[in-house]
């Protein structure tokens, strides 16, 4: 059905200008008329695509997390555990943006249930399967060890997301990695140094 | 001066009702009419201490800070390390309302940069305050792997409250602590178990 992959094309279209708009805007800021002058095309043709802010907000945030998750699982199945969460840091333009939305909608969406619940139902479906993708990369462990590993780890990265995403400057990509490469060793998985391109060992836990 | 002290009280009552307004309604649901209500006065008299919504949502966020830092510094003092970083997770009401404030707030003030310029200088000299007391509670190793843990372990907890607040059901209290004291004994802290009352004793890394 062209005309469909004609629709869904246009949605991702205007989700993209919708990320753009709140990334220098705010959630607040991202207004309509703000999204479709970004996008370039009038208030109605936004209106014919999506019901309302809401149902466009929404769209635009599970995009984002699709886009991320995909990334992160990408990553790690090329490159090993570290490298697909280093995925989920706002290291560049991109994966900033991505991390603002992911962050800037969960913080705008409480007290608004019913839009806050389908977003959080869409989040943890993408973290599950991201999880899985992530318990593989372990690649060492029992299960029970490899799940705790990685839910420590997202919470590092999560921590450090928040950290560069409110203050970039006290947060250059350098640090972020180094963060989470510091937490990766402590739990006793060695990172190769340099780059975020190299594959993962398991190892024994050091301190620097 | 009794007018200055009365002043001051009065803000501070009305910052109050924004955080309960806020944690309820998120920063876009929080009008000024809405505050007044909260707090059980005329939007005039809002108008009387505070210039504007701004000028409100900024000084209600710089208290929610020092609030949270001053009981962190003092459970710090009185417990330790692990207990200082655990009175500022949203743990009960007071503070998922504090922890609320600083998240939406952060992410909401994004693109408006003057008022998000001055939360963050707020926001850095805090933590700098709070630094200081955890360095000194870590009582263990050189000054730059005491910093370094201290670094760290402030990304957990900010990874946690992250996601407790967005996702309370998956992030019961004690799942926010099993997970802030499994990231302290990877780094070698050792903090007794059950409360979060206890001291901590460094000690050598062990896996759980």
């Amino acid at each position: 059905m062209p005309s469909e992959t004609h629709r869904r094309q246009r949605r991702i279209e205007i989700a993209e200008a919708t990320w753009r708009v709140i990334e220098r805007a705010g959630p607040t800021g991202a207004s309509m008329r703000e999204i479709a002058r970004e996008a370039g095309y009038t208030t109605g043709v936004l209106s014919h695509h999506f019901r309302d802010k809401h149902e466009l907000v929404t769209f635009a945030f599970e995009l984002a997390i699709e886009r991320s998750t995909a990334r992160a699982i990408a990553a790690s199945q090329d490159a090993g555990l570290v490298d697909g969460l280093a995925a989920l840091l706002p290291l560049d333009q991109e994966r900033r943006r991505l991390a603002t939305l992911w962050m800037v909608t969960l913080a705008a969406s409480r007290g608004e249930t019913a839009q806050a619940a389908q977003m959080q139902r869409h989040y943890r479906q993408a973290q599950q399967a991201l999880l899985a993708v992530l318990h593989q990369a372990v690649g060492a462990g029992s299960e029970q060890e490899s799940a705790e590993l990685v839910e420590e780890l997202l919470v590092v990265v999560d921590g450090i997301t928040v950290n560069a995403l409110t203050d970039p400057d006290s947060y250059p990509p350098d640090r972020q990695v180094a963060l989470l490469q510091r937490a990766a060793r402590r739990r006793g998985l060695e990172p190769d140094q340099g780059t975020d391109r190299t594959p993962l060992r398991p190892g024994t836990s050091r301190s620097r």
